[in-house]
């Protein structure tokens, strides 16, 4: 029996988590649930499709991965199922499934077999009424044929790196726990990992000229921020010890520019805190 | 084996959740443990009722739901068992069970074997040192005739809702992650899902005359609050997008007032936006 | 199979712990995985050191323990496997098992079987690419000699408490959900549960005398604090109901210090509220 992961905003101070387990476990006994994450900031699809990103293959083949990060439902918004490469995907038509499907060929079916659901279907909570009933029935081994029909395409988000010939543009798409603010900016990118040493990433009013391979690196100025590779191949913006979102402030959105070829700082500036440089 | 669920209010910081898994695992081996949810407010037994009612029923039949929402943890309140319906549970007689009790005959079992304790009661966490150890119990089968001694009642909250021939009076029993403000009024004493359009809820300084039936239906208004039955059956105090909670000034406890034939608003209250409207 | 549990200050937000967990299912199937926390404090080793400690030993032997609160991560800090009495420990060698180290006696390997670690290793997340895959190598039998080289010595933290012949100083080390200040001072230094009836308890600007076996016991003086033996036997301060921490205003780090035998309060001292005495 494949693991069934879970990825919702629905936090951990309601019913609405359980009772899709619940119901996942009540067709499906034998199956494993992972969560993970029910913190996603409330209907942030952008954040959702981040956070399934750094997760979903580490798990085993065969893994249902539900996400329901859904300000759209009860409307018209569509629910599928995603086969892509070794993972199956369940939730809304919105968009959340962005990052992974750019990773592998990959087959979309909306949702449609009404004898598969809750026998009475809410029009405020189809993770519990749908997309776990879904889940549990894709575990049980329950072709993609029998549970909708095919779809020729699915929604994608907007691209979230707008590139030109000397400079990325992109934003703030995640913060996490320790204040690192992940942007828009992929390692794939690159041909290495290294950046060419001629760069400035400009976010709020922080010029950033530093980059470091890890989080201690080098601890010489702890108030200078730094760019690092983080664990997913994207580019964050930290500081050591300290959240750079608190510090710099930086939220989810803030648009972030880097320079490959930016000009070097005058000396009189660069005795300043780089955090304080004008732009 | 039968799943075992936890619905506490110790949060996720602390070893108290492990601790009592690792008491559960230790004693019985094979069991799922299912956390409902650990991030009840500190010490509310009705909030702790409320969510236990939202997810309870969805689980496998022969569920065990442990809850330790239990200020008075050391104090005369009694541990107790109850078998209801398909269900049992496990925890301080102080009221938490009140709302899943409506919903099936039931019997009560003050818990009293103290060789199936852990060997040294604390006593300040007894969902350690007892209800881990008995919720272990019953998931190794164990019957309730040995767990304790039969009682002829359970501690029960008191009513939420006052019933005069024109309206309802209640409060707010649960804030919910995305702010939406659940009241103790419940679709169950209404024979359809459709509220009168006359209705008018007060809450707050909010006077509210708008029904949903999904959060997104028809967003022209976003500033306007509007009712919605939520998915566990109680009328809910929600905002398109954002939190009525925090918009209206809501907070768990304060008094809601639904009139089913109220007085039309004038014209000149019309224009206004209706959080503003003189009660 | 073993369990494994998981102790993190990664918080749930993001795909950190999933990841964790992917990386342990994909290597051992059949592995239960059980959360202690991911909500310790950033980078606050002995508040994880102290949370282990709470828990480890409620969980069958053999159980396998992850630790990842790593500041140092990327850095030249080992990353090291303890067996101590029953169970396992896996995580950095930074003090974070100095509390369950004094309870047995241990062996301790750094970790350097490459050949076990994920293909690709990240300089910023351990738990995913070295912890994981060894605690999932330790759940299959596979033998600490295979996966380092053992060591004379770990990393412990500092003493938290100084013993004289009148007092005792510590400082609070953790702060639960209610508000309850646990303080470094152990039960397990003195012969009996009572404190002298002549204690004093210094801490910001109270001064605590009145000691308790219950929260809820003696509820007279709902604004005076009290201490407590916590669950983990650990002296904490409380108030009723009410979180001692935001009250007194009080902080992870805040010395304490515990007279035994402290003249007593004068009388227009002890008719003010206790937590107002001039120290």
């Amino acid at each position: 029996v494949p693991i069934i992961t879970l990825l919702t905003d629905f936090g951990l101070s309601d019913y609405y988590v359980a009772a899709m387990k619940g119901v996942i476990l009540r067709r499906s006994p034998m199956v494993d649930i992972v969560d993970i994450s029910h913190e996603i900031s409330p209907q942030n699809i952008l954040s959702a499709a981040y956070v399934l990103f750094g997760a979903y293959d580490y798990f085993p083949a065969g893994t249902i991965h539900v996400v329901v990060v859904d300000p759209g439902v009860g409307s018209a918004r569509r629910p599928i199922v995603v086969k892509a490469g070794q993972y199956y995907f369940v939730g809304p038509d919105n968009g959340v499934f962005s990052f992974v499907l750019r990773q592998a060929d990959y087959q979309v079916f909306e949702i449609t077999n009404r004898s598969l659901f809750a026998s009475e279907i809410s029009s405020t909570f189809h993770g519990r009424d749908i997309f776990a009933p879904i889940a549990a029935a894709l575990s049980l081994g329950i072709p993609l044929e029998e549970i909708g029909k095919h779809l020729s395409r699915v929604q994608l988000l907007p691209e979230i790196v707008q590139v030109s010939p000397s400079s990325l543009e992109s934003r703030i798409i995640h913060i996490d726990r320790f204040g690192n603010c992940v942007t828009g900016i992929e390692q794939a990118a690159f041909s290495g990992s290294k950046l060419p040493k001629t760069f400035a990433l400009h976010a709020g009013n922080s010029q950033i000229r530093q980059q470091k391979c890890f989080y201690l690196e080098e601890v010489t100025e702890p108030n200078n921020p730094f760019v690092i590779w983080g664990s997913a191949g994207f580019l964050e913006i930290s500081l050591p010890l300290s959240s750079a979102a608190e510090r710099l402030d930086l939220r989810i959105g803030d648009p972030v520019r880097l320079l490959l070829d930016a000009s070097p700082p005058n000396g009189s500036e660069r005795r300043r805190t780089s955090t304080n440089v004008n732009r």
